[in-house]
């Protein structure tokens, strides 16, 4: 009909503007949903407004895509290439865009010894009396039980491959379950906070930093994050330690005869809040500082200790190294300790545990059933180990789950298989739920009990 | 000489020998050396049979990569191709291959309803009797502190992108140490406890498994791995629920009134440990078994309730429902609170930060200082979120950051800025670090006390 009225030609010039009206008059709509989208919800008050910038921005993006983002996708693909920035896909995002660029630290004075920190000598003192002042923090929980602090960490960067964190977040997972069941609390460290001790370096200042602030604290056990907890039920024997500071898996014919550089390890071990403590650390912290000084403490540590290659000084090697050199002043206090892993190195483990699980039981934590294996080597983080990287993680995932097991079973499943991820059941569950044995004694442990006096 | 002796031709053919038997016998020995390090320790009784396969292996490996291990590197490199499956770099290994090939779960059968587990009808009374038999595991931990377990979780797989599981990573650190502070247990699952409830679906199971194990927690805190903490002195007002079994962040107009599917959030909730949440649970669950039934409760879901997209049905919404379907039933103890970020979506607080920062304090817990940060619908640990993705990090390094120098503020560091992975000092440190000022009173607050009655 329009043709008879305007003309075939303007009648689709003119169905022909309609047409473009109407794609143009789509894309301005998209336009403002995608914009309004990106933007945010900006500044409000109160809940309610808050509320309604929610409602806006939510429900045009969660769930299965909802039509108009799907429409806007295709748009973005057929159009002008969008910047990555705003991309959606994981799989094309650059993570070194997030890294900010930072500078370089000012370096320190080289002639400038290291220090920890401000010399402190009445620690014993100012510690004592800060416990009787708040007897609601006291250092032991129970009779038995002291108060310990669980310290483990890792870097703040993203690993540089794939699995690394993954594994990182598998460890943590373990050492969480570990600790809530023998009431023991985890710092989890991401921070640096020295740069000149990077490194395997950087548990000397935060170890002495915690201390420090948490004189609650009676011991504090510091954990490598490739170290896992194996045996859940084994309670560590404190009274053994009572007239010890520093407890160390390691032998002492091997540290103090051999002088080997790993006569002891340093990713497992415990160490008392007290003032021989605090000195410890300051004569331990020397050949800590990266650069010169650690590489030329390297080279003396690789000299002096029996089979050490040649490399960094590391901290390990510098304990074996302190233990050795001034051991009249530190060996009375320091437990070597080798009746159970405190650490316990994986090669030698792994193997064995489906050997384990036929000849023994939970509790025991020694070479029939390790509280410890530690991945040393492994390196899951980093780019290159110092093992096949197939056997580490299949193996780490082994420990894990052997660990695991030990957790699933207070809730009645287990893992399929030691190399599995999925579960399954060990027993229905009950209508009784409290009549059910707690076959290794996991779920309510004696040794969790906090006894304290009560107050008003 | 030879040649004289031999004749050129035989000489010749004999340095060829010659030569060919060197490089036989060091590829002879170099084979050797690498089948000892990698058979491992094999099975040994003793510790001192255990360290001599130690040292056997260690030294070989540990350190920077000694001698022998660098020849067979570029011998490997340059003969045959070596099976990946003994290669040290992470960047060549494919994840997948630790991948156990595991069966489906039988279905099944689908005419019989879901259930959680056996009906329990009297468990107020089970658990007040084993609390009664148990004073050492009190369901209170002080005249207002309840006994509280946080459980957050993930997949036992590695993310499907490489940066997930560094957030995963961050965000489980962020829970340690708010729980930390606040004498809060966690419970990190990656267990999948029943197949058909996989998926957001998968909280339910868990937590009553949670409930029934654990008689002396009052309140299960059920948090998303997504949801951060960004107020690490704020402590939940418990008195204010002492009659209430659940809360919940929302609006009770949004949720009564409207019917909207984002009236209330079940990323960070508060469920009592009570026969009423045993109830509530079995009737939550049964639009969550997947498939045709999921499929088609979402479409219920989607038509029953205001602005819900079309996806299955999801515990969320499925919780609106509930309460609006059922309100006479369960409404009068189910706490909607809006008053603080008990669940605070992210996309109207991260840009905030820094306003924050300067007019307000952490404490609040509001909107001035947020308590959760949740970053619904980013989705890191999978392959597409519902936001650009460097949004999405980049915000979620800031929340990190924000809530974590709340952290390092006790202990004298900050990060450089919200972006900022790196630390500065806020202090110098003290020979007197007792007398160091607790500005926000969260290195020994008050509400961590244990004051439980004492026994002999």
């Amino acid at each position: 009909m329009l043709d008879r009225i305007f003309g075939t030609r303007r009648t689709r010039q003119f169905q022909r503007i309609l047409r473009n009206g109407k794609v143009t008059l789509l894309c301005l709509v998209l336009t403002i949903v995608v914009l309004r989208g990106n933007l945010g919800a900006g500044k409000f008050g109160t809940p309610e407004q808050d509320f309604k910038e929610i409602r806006e921005t939510f429900y045009q993006y969660r769930g299965k895509r909802a039509e108009p983002r799907r429409v806007l996708e295709e748009l973005q693909t057929t159009t002008e290439q969008t910047a990555s920035s705003t991309s959606n896909n994981y799989a094309e995002f650059d993570i070194n865009k997030l890294f900010v660029d930072e500078e370089e630290d000012v370096k320190k004075n080289p002639n400038e010894p290291y220090s920890l920190g401000p010399k402190i000598s009445d620690w014993d003192e100012q510690r004592g009396e800060w416990l009787k002042q708040n007897p609601n923090f006291p250092n032991f929980l129970n009779a038995n039980k002291p108060r310990v602090l669980l310290v483990t960490g890792s870097s703040p960067k993203p690993c540089e491959n794939p699995v690394g964190d993954h594994y990182l977040l598998k460890s943590i997972k373990n050492k969480i379950d570990y600790c809530r069941v023998h009431g023991i609390e985890v710092f989890y460290n991401m921070a640096l906070l020295d740069a000149e001790m990077a490194g395997f370096w950087a548990k000397l200042p935060l170890i002495r930093k915690l201390l420090l602030s948490h004189p609650e604290v009676e011991f504090l056990w510091w954990m490598d994050s490739d170290a896992m907890f194996t045996d859940m039920a084994f309670e560590v024997p404190w009274e053994r330690y009572k007239d010890k500071n520093l407890v160390l898996h390691g032998w002492n014919e091997m540290v103090y005869d051999q002088k080997n550089w790993i006569g002891l390890n340093t990713g497992s071990f415990l160490l008392r809040n007290c003032q021989w403590s605090l000195d410890l650390l300051d004569a331990w912290a020397p050949m800590g500082p990266k650069g010169k000084i650690r590489d030329e403490a390297g080279k003396i540590l690789t000299r002096e200790l029996k089979d050490r290659p040649v490399f960094e000084a590391d901290d390990q090697s510098a304990m074996v190294w302190l233990l050795v050199s001034q051991k009249d002043k530190w060996a009375s206090k320091v437990y070597l300790e080798n009746h159970y892993y405190l650490h316990g190195y994986w090669g030698i483990l792994v193997d064995r545990y489906e050997e384990m699980i036929a000849s023994y039981h939970p509790g025991l934590g020694d070479h029939r059933w390790p509280l410890v294996t530690h991945f040393v080597g492994c390196k899951p983080c980093g780019k290159f180990g110092d093992y096949p990287v197939e056997r580490c993680l299949k193996q780490m995932d082994r420990a894990f789950n052997f660990g695991d097991n030990q957790i699933l079973q207070m809730y009645g499943f287990t893992h399929k298989s030691l190399a599995s991820r999925r579960v399954k059941r060990t027993r229905n569950d009950s209508s009784n739920p409290l009549e059910v044995k707690d076959e290794l004694g996991l779920l309510h442990p004696a040794y969790k009990v906090t006894k304290v006096s009560s107050s008003s």
